[in-house]
Formats: C-alpha cells, structure tokens, sequence
C-alpha cells in the first residue's frame, strides 16, 4: 500500500469515524500490510469494529468479479451473517431496512438527507445504499455522487456506499443485499436502499426491505406516467412530498387522492394497511411523523411475528429467484441452442407454432444435449 | 363405437349443431370408424367444419396425458394454427379473446350468460372456456356445471368446456389456451375465458387474451378482500355487476371510485385506458353497453397495430415462461438435488447462509450432475 493510500485511510478513518469505530490496533494492522494481504478474519474483525475503510474494501470484494475476491467475500459474508445471527437471538430486529423509491425530481436525495440526518441525531447508525443497474449506462446514476447529501456524506453515523455500476439487476441487487448484511455487522441499524421508481428494481429492493416507502409529488396523474404499474401496490407507505409553501393544499388533496385508491386494494398479508401522508423534505415539515410511521409498522410487524417471518421468507425467495435465473441464463446463453430458439420464435412471431409445444420441443433438446 | 354413442353423438350433431356445422360425410365416416380410428385429417376436418363432437373429441386429446394422444393433439394444433394463420392474413382479428374474472359471488355465470346470448343472437359464435386448476381439488368447480349457463348450454352458437380438472396451473393454462386455437379453427369469433380472481390464474389469463374484463360488486372495500393484489392494474374494464334494484346507487358510486383510483395508474401500453361501467346481469340492463367497450377497445388495437403485436408478444413470452417453468420443474423435481436443496433452506431460515451464495452452489451441483 501506498504511503499516500495509507493516509487517506487513516483520515477517512479519523476523520469520519466515531472514536468506538477506530480499533487501532486494526490500524497498525493494515499498515503493516497490502490490501491484499488483510485475511478474511482482518476483514470480519474491521466491519465488526465498525472501521468503515474496511467496510468499504469489504464492499468492494462482494463487488469484484475477480473468483478469488468472490471466494474471500463469501467467506466474510457467512461469518457476518452468522455474527448477526447470534445477536438476533437477543435482538430480534437489530435493524430496519427501507426501501426508498420515487421517480427523478421527486427529491429522493433531499428526502433521505432529511431523514437521514434526523435519525444519526437521534443516536441511530444509517448505511444509504442503493439499486440502479441503470447507472453505468445512463450515468444518470443514483447516488453516484455524494455531494447530493452534502450533511448525511459527513455525518460520522452514516455510511454512503453508490451502487454497484455495472451488472445485470439480478447482480446488483445481490450485491446490494450482501451489503445490508455487512453494514449491519458493523453496527448500522437503520439501512436505506434507494432505487429509482421507473425500472424492475423495485421488486429487488422489496423482496429485500422491511418497509417500502414510495415518495411522489402532488397533482397526481401526470407525473405518475414514470412510475411503473404493480409499485403502488408494493408501498407500505406513499408520501406526498414537496408539501411546502403554496404546494400545501395541492399535496393535501393528492394525499387524500391515493388514500382513497388504497382502499381499494386488499390489506397485505402483514395486516399493515398502506399509509398516506405529505412531508417537506426542503423545510423538514412531517418528516419526524414518517419514523413514527415506520416505527409503528415495525412494532406491528414485531408483534405479530411477521417481521422474522417475512425476512426468511424473503430470502427463501431470494434463493428460488436466483436458482430460476442461474437456470434460465444458463439455457439462454448456450450457443448449441440458439439457432433452433431463433427459428422457433420466428415460427411463433409468424402465428405458426404453438409456444407450449415449442417450449417442450426446445428443452428436450437442451436437457439432452447438457 | 356403440351404437348408443353414435346415436348421440348424431343427436348432438343434429340437435345443436348449424346446419352448416353438419357435414354429412364426416357424420358417415364417423359412424364407420371407432374413436381411436379417426386419424389427426379427420379431426382437423371436423374442426374446421364446425363439428362439435369432433371439436370435443379432439380437446380431449389436448387435455390427455397419454403420449400418442398428445403427439396427435400437437398435429391438430400445429395444422388449426396454419389454418388459422391463412385465415388471419386476409382477417386480421378474426376472433376476439376476452378473460372475464371476479371473485366467486359476483355473478360471473349470470354475466357470461347474459353477454352471451346476445352475442349469439348478433350473429356471432361464441366459445366458453375456463381456467381453474383449483377445480379438481376444490370442487368448487367454475363451468363444472352447464346448468349455471341455461340459455347458453343448449344454444346451437355456443360452445362450452369446463376447466380441464386436474393439473399444475401452467398445465392448465396450456390445454386452454390450445383449446382457443381449435375453437378458432371451428368458426368461434368471440372466446371468453373465464377464472376466479382469488389465485394465480388471471396473470395466465391475461396472457392468453386479448381484453381483461374484472367484474366487481358494489360497496367497495370489503368485497376486495378475496382479490388477488395486481388483479385491478391487468384490467381493461372494471365492471360493477348487480347494479339492479336498490342497489343502482351504490353501484354507480362504487364506480366512481374505480374511476378515479385508475386515473393513479399509468396507462398500458396499447394506448387504451382501462374503463369502469355499471350492468346488471340479472335485468341485462347495460350489458349492449360493455360489448360496445370491447369492440371500442378491439378497434382502437386494431387501428394502431396493437392487436396483433400483443398476441405475438404473448405467444413469445408464453414460449419463455414454458421453458423457464420446464427448467425450474426439472430442478426441483431432481432427487439427487433434493438433500442439498433441504439443507440450505433449513440454513437460510435459520439466517445462517446467504441465498445468493447457496444458489449458486446449488446450480453448480446441478449442472454439474445432469
């Protein structure tokens, strides 16, 4: 490691660290040796600590595609997840994970800066992560910089980390859900993931959060032409935002607007109903009543079971989904299928082959030739 | 074949069948030949004739297990598909497909009865059919009963299968939609296809027709509770049933609310924007009125190139879902996979594996094993 790598270690880790987060004797460590060279335990021992360089090299382990960095981030991820797991015995929920989504323009970043910085006040630890397998093409990246929170990028409790840049959504949001797992390791006990309301991401981030909060703005119908269909449904609260100055009446009646549409929804399987409610991230109106919201969703949750219950869940899906798309990118990829899937789908695009008969044609050939 | 049953098989023939649906020649080879004899040109002649007990015979074929029967049903199917498709240059949209749910209570027998028989008494020939793969177990069987549609059963232009009662869901939705395809080649120019809105059936329904209508009842809220959440976003009409009687009121407000929690909704792709309508079933008050939407629908896609880009997309992404649900089968299904699957999901529900990284260990097993 470089001399100068080595002091901007030592300043990210002074300089925004809490004096519990430092473990110097983790310093001395990692000046002794190359980046290479922290073992596995170095790395459990540094997120355990709450050292937040470390975090982020572990971080960028989990996002490598290099198979000796995946080999090394499993290993610390199992450790973690088992470290979290012995905690959870004591404490059942020792963090809450939300999802946070809304089109561009809606003031994500303003919001979660309110937020944010309301609870780091109030003695919380926040990690802000985030989904958008968009950002490496459109570079209208999400997070990408971190001078959109200019007070939460300084705030020694909170820890910002981009999403990963390039990948499929399905890597992306593996990467960013192993993440969760590390930052709680480190302490973090309120974890947002970000994600725009415009794409597939959305059912990422909800097969991965507790509460999922959708931010929209008021004079509804136009502005909603971005937000995909199936994501209201998902919400378990929507959150007029905006709701300052003469915008007031207008976020008011938008927010009676859906409260009235949620009605016509059935309840989720949790017995939360979905929340309405307006807040100004700008002047910080409402935003201590939207924790109050997701604190009584946590209690309910807590209460009835549903919390634990709804995590494995969520993970037992996780493992299902990633089998299913292992499966399907594996037949989809192979080139000694390719010529007859073409065929069969102009055959079907034309109206001549029926796509179920098509479908058992095309996977006994798949089956046979693996 | 007994003589009993070429007797009926003539009655229903002649009783309920057109005159054009009669082909005297087909009815003599019939009596000539025993079933098993009628080879795949005789079925695809009787079909295209019109001749229902051959239409029956031959959908009992599709919904058979038995390899020989499937292979003669894929035959039957591939050639009604070239027929159609020779038809379909010169008419594009030579039958309309419409799915028609809503929770049971809401008095879907009486509106399909009611639709109908107007539809048969306007000149056009209608199919009934169903999917519900939970008839078998349930028996609370839709269609299982002919005598819930007591106009239509004995009506010379319709024609009705119940639910083939017995199979996976995916299996199900196949024999009814090769089902549609046959009833095209026999003349049928409206289909509907009918489900229950309380499971997963709809999204199979959806992707299999051309207009999605959701009957609803008055009083909303309450009655929601056995929709499936998504159900209301795949709508192309929310139809509030039983506005009869005291109940117009209620009714006509109930829609209002629809009305205005769809404006929340982005429009669909197709350009059209889901539209609600009060009918009574009972007095048939209104229901003219839901057949003008439709064909308003049917025009607006066929004028802006939708119609047949919509069926072609669903035909692909039909092919898609059957090769994906083919992989997921096979893996679940394996039993040397079995002992390792069990294992790691006892791991993840304890919280101590991740499900990424036990995934892809099992999709290496897997592959690796085939």
């Amino acid at each position: 490691m470089s001399k100068k790598s080595i002091k901007s270690a030592l300043t990210v880790m002074q300089g925004i660290g809490q004096p519990d987060q430092i473990n110097m004797e983790l310093v001395g460590k990692y000046k002794q040796r190359k980046k290479r060279n922290l073992n596995v335990q170095d790395f459990i021992d540094g997120i355990q600590s709450g050292n937040r360089t470390i975090l982020s090299k572990s971080i960028t382990l989990i996002e490598s595609s290099l198979p000796k960095d995946q080999e090394m981030a499993q290993e610390i991820i199992a450790e973690c997840l088992k470290r979290n797991q012995e905690i959870s015995i004591q404490h059942p929920a020792s963090s809450i994970r939300i999802g946070i989504t809304g089109v561009p323009g809606v003031g994500k970043s303003t919001f979660i800066e309110a937020l944010g910085t309301y609870l780091t006040r109030s003695g919380h630890k926040l990690a802000v992560l985030a989904v958008d397998p968009s950002s490496a093409r459109s570079k209208g990246s999400i997070l990408g910089d971190k001078t959109r929170m200019v007070d939460l990028s300084v705030d020694p409790a909170a820890f910002i980390r981009p999403s990963p840049s390039a990948g499929t959504l399905g890597g992306v949001a593996r990467k960013t859900h192993e993440t969760i797992i590390l930052c709680e390791t480190a302490g973090f006990d309120v974890i947002f993931v970000e994600t725009i309301g415009v794409g597939q991401s959305e059912t990422a981030v909800h097969s991965m959060v507790d509460f999922f909060l959708l931010l929209m703005l008021s004079g509804a119908g136009d502005e909603l032409q971005g937000i995909k269909r199936g994501i209201i449904e998902m919400a378990d609260a929507i959150i007029i935002n905006k709701a300052d100055g003469d915008n007031v009446g207008k976020a008011k009646s938008t927010r009676i607007e859906y409260k009235n549409a949620l009605h016509l929804f059935p309840p989720s399987d949790s017995g939360w109903s979905p929340v309405t409610d307006i807040c100004s991230a700008l002047t910080r109106d409402g935003i201590e009543r939207i924790w109050e919201i997701v604190i009584k969703h946590h209690n309910l949750l807590l209460n009835n079971g549903y919390f634990l219950r709804k995590r494995m869940e969520q993970n037992l899906q996780i493992l299902e989904n990633c089998i299913e798309e292992g499966l399907r990118n594996n037949f989809f990829s192979r080139k000694d299928i390719a010529g007859e899937l073409s065929a069969v789908r102009l055959e079907i695009s034309n109206g001549t082959a029926s796509p179920y008969a098509a479908a058992r044609k095309l996977l006994e050939s798949y089956l046979r030739k693996l």
